[in-house]
């Protein structure tokens, strides 16, 4: 083997070792972006369970921009998104029940995006109704939020 | 004024210049991209009033893993989203109608993903069917393809 040889198996080894320690960086910020995006949601299913909607709304960008698409509506702003969470769940006549987020589905769409498709199951005390979402992420300085969020049901 | 000085002033105006080329491409890519989007909208719109599903289902991802929510319920698959097609609008007793795509709202997540809300309508002999959307798109080598679609109506 000569010199020239040895040297270029070396350059190879190196090289190959920058890529792989690229690659698990990567993989690593991938798998943490991941996780701090089930701990926002984890996080709004606790508030919601606790009655506290103004906490559920943290995982919800605080943006006039933020909209919310169920059923064929259309809802603008982080606000206007909570008084409809307020008047469906917590006015007169009506329970928030046990929330639940099921299969959900975290994909990443670059390094401070993503989406998350999932389904939701409420038990109230007489009734169970259920349906599935998608939600788009932005990373911010503050950590991840949902920008849009789109849900449907059975009944709209 | 020293030479030294001149010598910072120039290196200024390079290191600008620099800066604005840079953002100039990215806003010219960002606008591409965008326009990439739009075009693959318009093609829909297009295979869909000449009652071709096919052509229509050209703008989604071609692949087991592409996912079509509607009303609560899910599909999985470019095979399956087409037959879903087939089922509702070119079945016995079912017409396609004229498709308009109003309201789009592209929204870049990087330079390789997007998503796009938008509302549907459809002019039918006796009804018009409308509702909205949130489109997940991702940059392919043969260019942007729907991954993700989530529409809902107020009837599911």
């Amino acid at each position: 083997m000569t010199k020239a040889m040895r040297a270029a198996g070396a350059l190879c080894v190196v090289a190959g070792l920058i890529f792989l320690v690229g690659e698990t960086r990567n993989i690593s910020a991938a798998s943490r972006a991941e996780k701090d995006i089930r701990d926002v949601l984890d996080r709004q299913v606790q508030a919601w369970n606790h009655r506290d909607l103004e906490g559920f709304m943290q995982g919800y960008w605080r943006s006039p921009d933020l909209t919310f698409y169920s059923g064929g509506t259309t809802v603008s702003g982080w606000e206007e998104t909570l008084a409809r969470y307020r008047n469906r769940y917590q006015s007169a006549g009506n329970e928030m029940g046990t929330l639940e987020f099921l299969d959900l589905k975290i994909e990443l769409l670059g390094s401070r995006a993503a989406f998350v498709r999932g389904r939701f199951h409420l038990k109230m005390s007489s009734s169970e109704p259920s349906g599935i979402f998608t939600l788009t992420f932005r990373k911010f300085a503050d950590g991840w939020k949902i920008i849009h969020d789109h849900t449907s049901t059975a009944t709209g």
